[in-house]
């Protein structure tokens, strides 16, 4: 199991690294919406390694052919949306010893164990960050919907060894503002910022190593009430998802773990009016109390390792002859995966953003109940 | 929704904060499990509020009544097990204005709107951190379970107001230093550290103010391959469920948010032979690859905020008017709540680990349960 | 597991035959609905044993103590609705010798063997009928919530020992039709039946015998387009929750199986406008096509077998010995369950129906779609 | 939602009937378990249309394409075994006026209403037949896995147009029994009843009519003890997965409908001891008491209406002008469809047992499988 997400949005990935081919499902999306192909594409090619020197020297076109949910018009039709992606460029002999030699910070050791061995091993099976591709479809086609809900959602490369980038304002970034990063090569709101991290990912590249990072994503114009308390909650369900993008080792919202260093008085955000609405003054929550978005954006900053795989000598275990033994990982990588990782995460947080607003619509739609989209927000904001 | 989470075994907690009862069901346990009374009590008196100055002066006796999953001989029997706590000491006319004038960093604001002021706004309704007294009766039982199939589970305040307590070493706590800091008046490895924490929470309680803390939770004994890939990994459904506690901002495994500032060479774990297993040398992944267990403990720190409720003059809006004002808490709170969450996160952390034990063998993997699946039968059947 | 059934809204129960409690917890409940205390302790005296002759002589008093979910004001407050039912009536003894000697028809040898004699063996633990009474608290609320949306829904026996009532009319029964068998002291349309169909369940039972019976439900007011397709249809989850009242065999919906019988020409029903509405000329389907409820009365009728628990003489194998013997059956039981399961099998469908609206609502809510509740069917209904 | 099923084992499918393709993903199969390609397409070939003479004459060569979930020695590698089959014959024109006149008996009307009529209506879209081709490439990968577990599942058609075939042993059939009807031009064990069935079904084509039938399947091995109590039991498992089949209005278990008219002394199966096990004289239950099986053959009947797709003149609505006007279905259609549905049904029952078996012990009590607990980790850490 561990394929799916969601719960009125579900969202299936499939594939291996190396098989004919990956793909998803994506069923719940309301009916009647339409598909953007040329935008989903340039969605699609801000996570391609296409064009990037600091990206593997694998490239595929990652065209997603669309099997089912789609009507004659390219509109949604209440059939689960269904894609495939073609692998073109394999090279499963790369791969051929990690059964019995894992890879230090790689799936392989745990997989062998787990599948008694018949994992397929070739570009780390479905372990693979090839995987992120079929969840840029369906966030792709999600962040459209979203949009057109006035939904907007950006994200960005909030650090790279070390370095960090500006962040984005936390109580309202613009649509421009939270486009900008996605629309240059490298994914930042300050590009000398940005000319610092290429600088120390070419020179991890260089030292046969890599380096890590950590992204911001921000969501704007989430109504106010969206997520369930407790369990299901907008960041239970944001964090649960993240976890599922490869190398995520740690997930926040809004000051995240500096607020545990902040007093009560800093940290809470206090309420305002503010254009004639309901607001916090500060945004230290990433906008959600209680898991349940307050209208304020959501920010959420998620911590992406460095590159497990590297070509600099480590150490292993032969687990035939239960013996250490020195490795060479072979295999074309991404010295830094976090470029290449920010439309994923914008992808995955449109996913649960889209589910978590069609959960939240129940209550409302089932008529005999307050309209709580409406009449109750009037009623507590004087519109 | 929102008040349940697991898969195998699923926990549900009900209730508010001045309901008449909070309680909980937890379905799927294996059946005859004995359930120590005396160490459940014991275990649930580390969240109680009783003799700890640093605790709200509410203090509950918070003693379960078992309704149901027991056999006369006290073992689970297949039923779920279910279980209710009074609520005694509740001043419900402390919260009367929240509906309309809601407190900074609380729920107060989003559930007005998102139940269209219906909550029962009494003590935070059932956002109140009373709901983690269920949880731990869960857990507490859980953690039973698990220990007699040798997984433990510790954890102690790794940081306060900015003090931080030692680290339990993360390739391989004894049983006695994972328990040790649960034993203590004040949960900590370091009682030098726990006393500058004690005296900062004292500091900002007389500043009518409140602090936040990082936890550290570690489970040792967890066998490799416990998890499934992507979204139902261990980190993602350890995060979903810790998210469920209130005041938490972010969840990080192993190195987490410190391994993005890393090198791959520095991050990566490499594997070695430790007493005749594979083992890895660090454990900077926290034992966790690809969402699945490797064997080495499971290492879990979750960021608190600072109590939201504080007696110091805030800034609200008045819905009703659509102003500012400003605000004084009332009630009886903790001016910082991670010491009393300590448990609680072992608890959550129990429920889900014993959950992925389950869906990753069922019963018959967690070895200390008669296994139906041989001996049963064969004494069933006299083959 | 296996307490619990529902998506949006999720039902669980709890409890034993013979256990301090049973209860349940409802969680996805709308805000602000009303809960008439007096009207649920009338539905739930339909199920009760009392004053009945063709019942056990088991009473019980079946109060509901709601623990959570209410607001002062006695409204759902957003938070799981919790509730407890005490056994006050348990007899614990007559139940010693199951675990190894198990009754024909019972669950008692699979629970031997599932929960490895851990089973709590009294009164059949949690899969006795005494489980049902929190469905009916569940179920009666809902009933409530539901008819506040125009739904309606009524059930008798349509069938007890070979006799025939009458059936619903399927194209349309009014609230009084739907109502009537309810308020009669034995739950069927045509009192003359009714009369046959007790001296049966006398005879039966001074034979010390039991009868089984057929259930007809009807709902009426479900608006068109509740349900999804597949495996998430109205007749799936129906079909879902009521296999889990115990004697349940079968469940069909508008003809059922008679339906395999026709020709199409005489099966499918035509559609034909009336009152300035689409609808269909017969209701063979039992309003529903796909899945999805077509705004036809949704029929359904469910197959009690005979109450398992009889004393005539019957053989069951000692599992100690592994070797047959006689059994007479003790303990306190219903000639025929059936009566007292009509009310039970509304309080399931309500729950089902109340679910698959609130699911149906996630896409209207999400107000870029197409609001189908309203401008969608205007434009098909001309209304 | 709605196009899965299943909890440890989950079913999805995807596509139209006009659709690029079709196919499914199928997450939690056990990790090694080799897929006979050819036996596959044998059982696939039982569904479909090519030389049969009572099916559509819209042939399709069904051949899956694997996309994932296979590891190169072809056996099942722990990835979400993902699969499309190309639609190649469609006539997608045949269907351009069923948004405006909706088919009697068909979900049209009701797609409309729900999807704004957004739908794709060509062939039904997406509750045409063709789904069950996904479906039975997902079962007939689990029956192969079953097989080697010692689970054994037959179906034939029981009933059509009235006329009744022989039934299978419920007390135990062999595995020749239940393989023959599918090993049979028309699935029955009678060839005199079946003879009578296809002279039915071709006097009702002549007509331009359909007529439906009932569908009985038994599978044999399967453990005690599997399925849970209440709504996760195997009946409410089988039963909401069954009404998944496009047609089926009506599932028993057993004796169904039957019982119902029997006294319990007559419905109760006696436990007898039988080859030195425990076991039942009749099996009048169908296997399972209390939704948990007992070791005797599962029994399940599902009942299929007549075709809806009928060339005879029919009444519809005129959605656009609200007016009722006669309907002529054209398209290419089964005059019956039971006789493809038999290998539908046994695919269906296969995918749950297996999730049932899977959920119960998950892939240990799976004996076919390695032992990953033991055998694997002692092969890696040479314990």
């Amino acid at each position: 199991m561990g394929s799916s997400f969601g719960r009125a949005l579900r969202v299936t990935v499939f594939g291996q690294s190396h098989s004919p081919a990956i793909g998803g499902v994506v069923d719940g999306l309301p009916a009647g919406e339409p598909v953007d192909m040329g935008r989903l594409a340039r969605f699609m090619a801000r996570r391609a390694s296409a064009g990037k020197k600091w990206a593997t020297p694998r490239h595929e076109a990652d065209a997603p052919e669309f099997l089912g949910g789609l009507n004659p018009a390219g509109r949604t039709c209440g059939a689960p949306l269904a894609f495939v992606i073609r692998n073109e460029n394999t090279r499963p002999q790369d791969y051929d010893n990690l059964r019995r030699c894992p890879r230090p910070g790689h799936a392989d050791y745990v997989a062998t164990v787990k599948y008694a061995g018949e994992q397929d091993p070739s570009g780390g099976g479905h372990f693979s960050g090839r995987l992120t591709a079929p969840l840029c479809v369906a966030g792709g086609v999600c962040l459209q919907i979203l949009e057109r809900r006035g939904v907007r959602v950006g994200a960005h490369l909030q650090r790279v060894a070390g370095i960090d980038d500006e962040r984005f304002d936390p109580t309202g970034p613009t649509p421009e503002e939270l486009a900008a990063p996605g629309e240059k090569a490298f994914p930042v709101i300050d590009d000398g910022a940005g000319e610092r991290m290429r600088a120390a990912i070419e020179e991890a590249r260089m030292a046969c190593d890599s380096v890590g990072g950590v992204i911001e994503c921000v969501a704007t114009g989430v109504p106010v009430g969206v997520g369930d308390p407790m369990f299901d909650g907008l960041e239970n369900m944001l964090a649960r998802a993240l976890f599922g993008v490869p190398a995520v080792k740690g997930v926040e919202f809004g000051l995240g773990f500096a607020a545990s260093d902040l007093r009560g008085s800093q940290d809470n955000d206090p309420f305002c009016v503010r254009d004639g609405r309901v607001a916090t003054a500060t945004n230290n929550a990433g906008g959600i109390n209680g898991g349940i978005s307050n209208g304020m954006p959501i920010v959420v900053c998620v911590a992406i390792k460095p590159t497990s795989s590297i070509s600099r000598p480590q150490t292993t275990v032969n687990l035939d002859e239960l013996a250490e033994e020195p490795l060479r990982v072979r295999g074309r990588h991404d010295p830094c995966i976090a470029p290449r990782a920010v439309p994923v995460v914008e992808a995955v947080v449109a996913c649960v953003l889209l589910d978590a607003m069609l959960c939240d619509g129940a209550a409302a739609a089932c008529g005999g109940a307050p309209d709580r989209q409406t009449t109750t927000r009037e009623a507590v904001t004087h519109e």
